[in-house]
């Protein structure tokens, strides 16, 4: 661990069993945490405005170095303010590497294996060569080679001027062997002393750099992973790859890697984010959180509502709402709940599917910002356990926050 | 003209010339008029939620009536609150009669040939029978065989409760001969008395009906439509049908046709509202206009902009602008030109376009809301001609408006 308060101060406010409270000082700002991050993927959070999400609460964004490689392009970026600028966000940003996206390429889709599904297509997608430098790879907009190693991602993240960088790495998905995801992590390591070489000598001073763990579902490769990062000079620690092919694996694996992390650094879980992963998270002292789920819920129908049983999840397509009256979720302060019936959103969601995924949108962020924000409210009152255990109960998240907006 | 101002009150405030400055009294508020009515088709702005088209200074939206007929059905909507209720919108609402989407079924998109272009495919779309009794066809849904005809229409407007309603009418085609406009502009007026009838034996108190003035080129035909319609017991006059093949002929027709109407008379142009035929129509004396072009415009990456030579309109697409760093409009208070550079807007439309698609309806919307609510003050400070003038020559609209959102 490298301890830099120039670039990035982490300071624990408060303890509770594993789960802890905390402020992650940024050069764009303070983030409260935990935290859920939501994705901007290409620079803007899907139908949303940059204010909005500042107004929901959020205080850190995620932007994706692949795609803003790609277009704009990075030199592009930074000429128009870098990424906070280009897309009008003043508070902090987090940017992955890259990594992930290059490797979908070759494994399919990661995004559904990292959780045990099995995707990929297995015809190796727009990947041309992976090797010790890094991935070469066709455009998936206009088919030119390009090309994404260690000291290219962390280029590009320098020009886009995010708060966070993190490092190259393979996220290595559940159907690798053993002896795969084993080399694979090897290489992960050394491409991150590469990325930190890169960044020290060439990086932007206020840049924090997040390690990131990998070793897929092996006790002793995630220990391996997590002695070798915690050993580098980073500014905080990211869980990636797969954690297993459901969720009572996932939580295992989680709870036997995030103990082996220093207690003091910020840390960040890759691409995990619906509720009981959130407060299975935080129960083991995870910081932060970023995940796909809540938009592309929404864009699909799907509300987050306080129902565990049905994984949390609401479908406003069902033929019982068309005449139903009540809020989409009682008590929720998102404008689509405050405003708006569950059969008007039910129509929407066939009549205007744009105007049904922004509410949606608005509806699944807010849940889990108040998810989150209950959170450290919890962990300061010393009751986090109970609070993980009513949400898992069925109690909705804003119970404790009384200001809709 | 009945003259009831229990339903409708039309108050003229300032006159300057042949325009003039207005409040229409409708049961949910007043209307500020000159005023342009922003379309609510399938009862939602697309992209946009209630309050956000509220906030942005409208007080009259338009829902449509063929639309809601067939999804989600008109006693549905009466069952959740009419349209108001269901929509979550507490100002006024006119609701157009269908008559225009039936018979686009049979004469093509006549969306684009009341300005002219034939657009027709001549299959005869999916209408059933088009009789005096009024039209039967098949809904786009689900291929159920549907009926709408003058009392159907008006039935249907109840029941979505409406301010104002508006009579069954055939909006005649740009390719439609002397002998057929004459002898649908005929039925037409059948059609209103009938609407009526039932309106006056069946129909809301506080809904006001307007009848409109049809008789496409043929200024004989409007004459006599006009002299029809103004003896009718109707609360206002609405002109519809076709002005023309091209804007030089659209404004002839207006001209010849706006002053047949009786002065008293609230007035609104069916389906017309690019800048200049706003302002051409305000100095003949229309008081309201509704139009898809603004909405439209923006899911296709046009900007409206204070730029005369090229149809007010600027291409967000333009190459030019991907390192563009100024804002879409100078000036304009609207959240895309506040916060957003040409530069980014230019990469949304490709990367994210529902983000760009909305961002360009708060666009252009403003910019609509702008240009009346500037005619308004002109014609209060008898400085309308000189107001036209200035927008005509390239001058913005907000520079009468001080206070940005």
């Amino acid at each position: 661990m490298r301890n830099d308060p120039g670039r990035l101060r982490f300071e624990i406010t408060n303890v509770d069993g594993g789960a802890r409270a905390g402020l992650l000082h940024t050069a764009h700002g303070p983030v409260s945490t935990p935290a859920f991050i939501p994705l901007a993927t290409r620079g803007a959070v899907r139908t949303l405005t940059a204010s909005e999400v500042a107004h929901m609460g959020f205080e850190l964004i995620l932007g994706n170095t692949f795609h803003l490689f790609l277009s704009p392009g990075a030199e592009r970026v930074a000429e128009l303010g870098g990424l906070h600028g280009f897309m009008g966000w003043e508070r902090a940003i987090v940017t992955d590497s890259g990594g992930f996206q290059v490797f979908s390429l070759a494994h399919g889709n990661v995004a559904d294996e990292i959780k045990g599904r099995r995707g990929g297509s297995g015809s190796g997608g727009g990947v041309i060569e992976i090797g010790e430098r890094g991935v070469a790879f066709r455009s998936y907009l206009d088919g030119s080679k390009r090309f994404m190693g260690p000291e290219e991602s962390m280029t590009v993240q320098a020009a886009l001027g995010s708060d966070i960088a993190l490092v190259f790495d393979e996220c290595t998905p559940y159907h690798a062997d053993r002896d795969y995801t084993a080399r694979s992590t090897e290489r992960t390591h050394r491409w991150l002393d590469r990325c930190l070489a890169w960044h020290e000598a060439n990086g932007p001073l206020s840049q924090a750099v997040f390690g990131i763990v990998q070793g897929g579902v092996h006790d002793d490769l995630r220990r391996e992973s997590a002695e070798w990062v915690a050993a580098a000079a980073v500014d905080g620690l990211a869980i990636g790859g797969t954690l297993g092919r459901d969720k009572s694996e996932m939580h295992g694996v989680l709870a036997l890697t995030a103990p082996m992390l220093p207690r003091e650094a910020p840390k960040h879980l890759l691409g995990i984010g619906e509720p009981d992963d959130l407060l299975a998270g935080i129960e083991l002292g995870i910081d932060v959180f970023d995940c796909a789920v809540p938009t592309r819920l929404a864009r699909h129908g799907m509300a987050l509502a306080p129902l565990p049983d049905s994984r949390f999840r609401f479908d406003v397509d069902r033929a019982a709402l068309a005449r139903d009256e009540r809020p989409l979720v009682e008590g929720c302060p998102c404008p689509a709940c405050a405003a708006h019936t569950r059969a008007y959103l039910h129509y929407l969601a066939r009549a205007e599917p744009a105007n049904a995924g922004r509410l949606l949108t608005l509806h699944n962020l807010t849940f889990l910002e108040r998810l989150v924000s209950g959170a450290r409210e919890a962990i300061g009152a010393g009751g986090y356990t109970a609070y993980k255990e009513a949400i898992l109960g069925g109690a909705a998240p804003w119970g404790a926050v009384a200001t809709p907006y």
